[in-house]
């Protein structure tokens, strides 16, 4: 059995998607980031950088200890090759679904949580950062609109490197973007949205995304609340 | 014979740092980031997000033609798999590995980055984000030097996730922070500065690093230079 400790935000959701997919049993330990879950020494034990998600496989292939695991690319690495589905064994392959998923990890992700930030959260408007922020992910937008435009899917077949992408792609409106100008991230959304286990990922805890208060808003990003906060963007971490 | 794209930053050392721990074979073309090599055709079509550095094993396992890589995490990935060195094949120790690379990754690159970028390269002062980056860099440091309370390495033995990490640590003057403040990632940086092949990747291509020019700037940042610009700072991308 998989301990799933979650939220629903972008990064929860690659592995809730993850989890419907490859069939493996799994529980969910809800968090409320709000609270500060995230930051209990209990959590901080499996999960040392005190971010969401996180997993504690309970039975693991080694026979050993229960086994937990913490960033959302290392925990669908480590599902991937459990369920022995979406990453090829073969290094060829394999090595096209690591590359999407670290241009995931360290490009699409952490400069999109850039630009909802200052377009969303920060407390001030920022032109050179707002303009920083939006230029990069048009740029990210447009990499990957070139990718898909010789393929249906971003590395071979559906693979953890779609899963990835996907729920970061699903905030285009509140980073400021239409999947207009990115026909083929476009086709390639719907692609992926008609699939019932994503869409079982995404309903994870659906009731629990509910607006951000003062003290949650502090807690996720030390800093008060700007007048314009929404609920949608306020949980996109 | 793996060639390696590379230009002397923290992204590029990785890479070469763990060619010459691995002891694969390989040749370098070198690459200036300041003429926008990055961004060239024939670069693009075997690294498709611009960025430094890329790989191309002309001798994959699997007796295909060449295998091009981008994103410096999947590259290690790829070396340590094809070396059977530095991550180990277990899916334990493994993972433990993989958990630290993404997180370097997604974490300590890519904040580090943002750090240097409001601190060294923007053309303002933007006290928001200098407080937030600067904030977010201090709490990864932070995470690294709990980790590294209790082991001499990063996860389990010397690994890719410490050739990942050390590069960006190397910047923590320009980043304005001091390992004095870090006793447990000071000791382990002091261990791996003390190892020769380690020395010897960030040796490689030494004599290029030089001030950054006004149309360097314009390529990596699309910014108008800062009036402290430094030849330090300037090539940490």
């Amino acid at each position: 059995m998989i301990e799933l400790y979650y939220a629903p935000t972008p990064n929860g959701w690659k592995i809730s998607i993850m989890l419907e997919e490859c069939g493996l049993p799994y529980r969910v330990a809800p968090m409320q980031l709000g609270r500060g879950d995230q930051h209990k020494p209990d959590y901080l034990k499996l999960s040392p950088n005190g971010r969401m998600p996180a997993i504690v496989d309970h039975a693991p292939q080694d026979g050993g200890g229960p086994l937990s695991i913490f960033e959302s690319g290392a925990i669908l690495i480590y599902l991937a090759e459990k369920s022995g589905r979406f990453m090829s064994a073969a290094a060829r392959p394999r090595s096209e679904v690591t590359q999407w998923l670290m241009w995931q990890m360290a490009g699409l992700g952490p400069m999109l949580g850039q630009n909802g930030h200052f377009l969303l959260y920060a407390p001030e408007k920022i032109p050179y950062a707002i303009e920083r922020y939006t230029r990069e992910a048009k740029r990210l937008y447009g990499v990957l609109d070139a990718r898909l435009a010789e393929r249906d899917y971003i590395a071979g077949d559906y693979s953890i490197a779609d899963m990835a992408c996907f729920p970061w792609i699903m905030t285009h409106k509140a980073q400021g973007l239409t999947l207009d100008d990115y026909p083929h991230v476009k086709r390639w959304y719907a692609l992926l949205r008609a699939r019932p286990k994503l869409q079982a990922g995404l309903a994870l805890g659906k009731e629990e995304r509910k607006p951000m208060d003062e003290q949650a808003r502090k807690l996720l990003f030390g800093v008060d609340a700007p007048a314009h906060a929404d609920a949608q963007g306020a949980q996109q971490q």
